[in-house]
């Protein structure tokens, strides 16, 4: 991989809209004309630049890729760009707000693509909630990416989106509520392991919430290692046959609970549990975290609201995590995404395959390194090493994977 | 309308890709890992950055947005934005290379829309030539633009997709190659007209070609009261009845060589012309020129190669207008869709109308005042009062013709 630097050349200054109801207010104030612009990579100065950028040069380039499409990668944007995807039926936790209130989210996700990994990602808000329309029209959007990242889709529609898509196209389409979720939580929990002593194979796992977070969650720890856990939604564990199952519910359940016989209300599955991992919103009482083994692991992500505070969760746990950033440990996918699509893209891969998300949990965990502590398990997202140290494993996981095509 | 200066923070460098298999050409040096990136407006420095542009902060946005969708005017970038969509039919004169080898003119035409009127552009080359398919996936898109630019889509299909889309959409539709070119030709004719002392009513124009841009030309100097008109294919004037003619050509024929009378070959009917407009890119034989009447106004437009050599032109016509950058009198669309696009995302057109372009084509031919002469019917694409000046009279035929939104 080669790096040059490119120098923005904006030009015209962009108008910008008159009516602004929340003047003064800082965050308002940030959104004004929004968060995201296109800039040219190079100057257009005069009619010697636009007939190479534009007719007549462009044409060769063009005949180059038609007569050896490979050229692409070489010669247009496509191969560092990523569309951000939504339906905008499961934003933040502000749930189905529709495609075009869901624009300020993808639009941050499109920055933080850029700052955090150097892709240019674009915020794609679709007018459609239907699986099979939305299939089709990322499908016919795609060659104009080298990725597809789909964004606050609601389960279990997200699924099946996300297989379709990944089944159909050869380029990596990753759904960040489920992975990017999960690559952070196993980063975190493989580092609150080291610190308790614990092994991942011994370790009583609960996850709340079945949403598209927990299901990735729980695949993903599975695959780590963890063999005693539990999902549990709203009407307690996931058993097959429990009434108010889903398929996906039922296929979780068939590699959790049932696996271990345990059953009941989180309350109940809490009691004696190492680590908690909530993903759902709702409270967990703090009498519940005081029935957690010695030395629990207490990751309460639901945003801006906890299910447990971390000041009382740490009367019982010796790690805690949240998502938000005004705590310890936050667990932000900011960490994984933009390195993950950085290496996927580097390498040209195929798609984003399971050891790719474990080699990029690996590679956060290992970065907190000898500075591992009760209120550091997980590097912060300002940490500059990151993105490159996420990138460099997910690109060397994709070439021994098979999944690489340079 | 108010305007901001954006002062593009770009941070991470792009990875460019290895193969270069064109190296020291400057064609493909300029286009050496795309000509396009996306920028954020605001730096993201620390945390208390990423809570006011992402989570939590942005969530505030969203629900605003989601309470009145009037604010995504406000607060987010799709009051600026256009797709510029494709499928890969019809790229230049290079016909239909498909969807991954129009990119680079897909986005030397964003770069185009940034540099020269201020809108952020994305690319967009659907795997589709299906006009169901485009027209589906173009509307599932729209929440996330400000308005679609139709780009090399071939003929008949442009017609059905534009229409179809600028039916079914609130916000403008406009296939530039049929459009832009319209507007841009008929600025060099009204100048060229003033210089010949021709009225327009009285004059006889001829145009080669019944594609796209043949057949947008027609209609917008009919409008513009050019009474006799004859548009051409291979086969000669269009007449209803005619072998080998489509419902569009039809419709042309219907309003041009049909009210006059006038049949035959190119040949013939270019016999006593005032006008020629080449859209077509067959050539026209110097003895057909010579035919002409006095005073003659060629447009010969076909790139690279014109219809006719501007110098042989010059033997018989007073004003020669070509495609290209090298020769005087350039007809550019780049001199058209900037502007059209600025004015009508400026005042929120819900689309952009024949009044709208009819004024765009007066603003441009304006701008050349004093300086008319031969040689110069049509300004420079690089003199910077072009832009603004399309905009505001786009942006005026919008408010007067009821299209304004604000």
């Amino acid at each position: 991989m080669t790096s040059l630097p490119d120098t923005p050349t904006s030009s015209t200054p962009r108008p910008v809209e008159g009516a602004h109801p929340f003047a003064g207010d800082p965050v308002f104030d940030l959104h004004r004309g929004g968060k995201l612009q296109t800039v040219s990579t190079s100057p257009l100065r005069d009619a010697a630049d636009l007939a190479l950028a534009y007719t007549p040069g462009v044409a060769r380039v063009c005949e180059a890729i038609a007569a050896d499409p490979a050229l692409t990668r070489s010669y247009t944007w496509v191969p560092n760009t990523v569309a951000v995807v939504t339906d905008g039926t499961a934003v933040l936790g502000l749930g189905d707000i529709g495609p075009a209130a869901a624009m300020p989210v993808m639009e941050g996700k499109a920055v933080l693509f850029k700052e955090f990994g150097g892709v240019d990602a674009v915020p794609i808000c679709l007018d459609t909630t239907d699986v099979d329309e939305i299939v089709e029209t990322v499908a016919r959007l795609a060659p104009s990416f080298g990725g597809i990242n789909l964004e606050d889709i609601s389960a279990p529609r997200c699924f099946e989106v996300e297989a379709r898509l990944a089944e159909r196209l050869d380029i990596p389409v990753f759904h960040d509520d489920q992975h990017g979720t999960a690559v952070v939580v196993l980063a975190a929990l493989v580092n609150a392991l080291r610190l308790t002593g614990r092994a991942i194979g011994e370790t009583r796992v609960v996850i709340a919430g079945a949403g598209a977070a927990g299901v990735a969650v729980a695949k993903i720890l599975l695959a780590a290692g963890v063999e005693d856990m539990v999902v549990t939604d709203r009407r307690g564990a996931l058993r097959t046959g429990r009434e108010a199952m889903t398929p996906v519910k039922e296929q979780v359940a068939a590699i959790t609970a049932d696996r271990t016989g345990r059953a009941g209300s989180l309350e109940e599955v809490l009691d004696g549990a190492d680590v908690f991992v909530g993903l759902s919103g709702g409270a967990v009482p703090e009498s519940a975290v005081a029935t957690m083994a010695a030395d629990a692991i207490v990751f309460a992500l639901a945003n801006p609201t906890p299910e447990v505070h971390p000041d009382v969760a740490h009367r019982y746990a010796r790690v805690v995590a949240t998502g938000r950033s005004d705590f310890p440990n936050q667990i932000n996918n900011v960490l994984a995404f933009p390195g993950i699509f950085r290496g996927a893209l580097d390498v040209h891969a195929s798609a984003i395959s399971e050891t790719m998300k474990v080699a990029a949990a690996a590679a956060l965990a290992d970065l907190v390194g000898d500075d591992l502590a009760e209120d550091l398990v997980i590097p912060s997202p300002f940490d500059p090493r990151v993105g490159p140290a996420v990138a460099a494993a997910v690109a060397r996981a994709a070439r021994d994977g098979g999944v690489a095509r340079r």
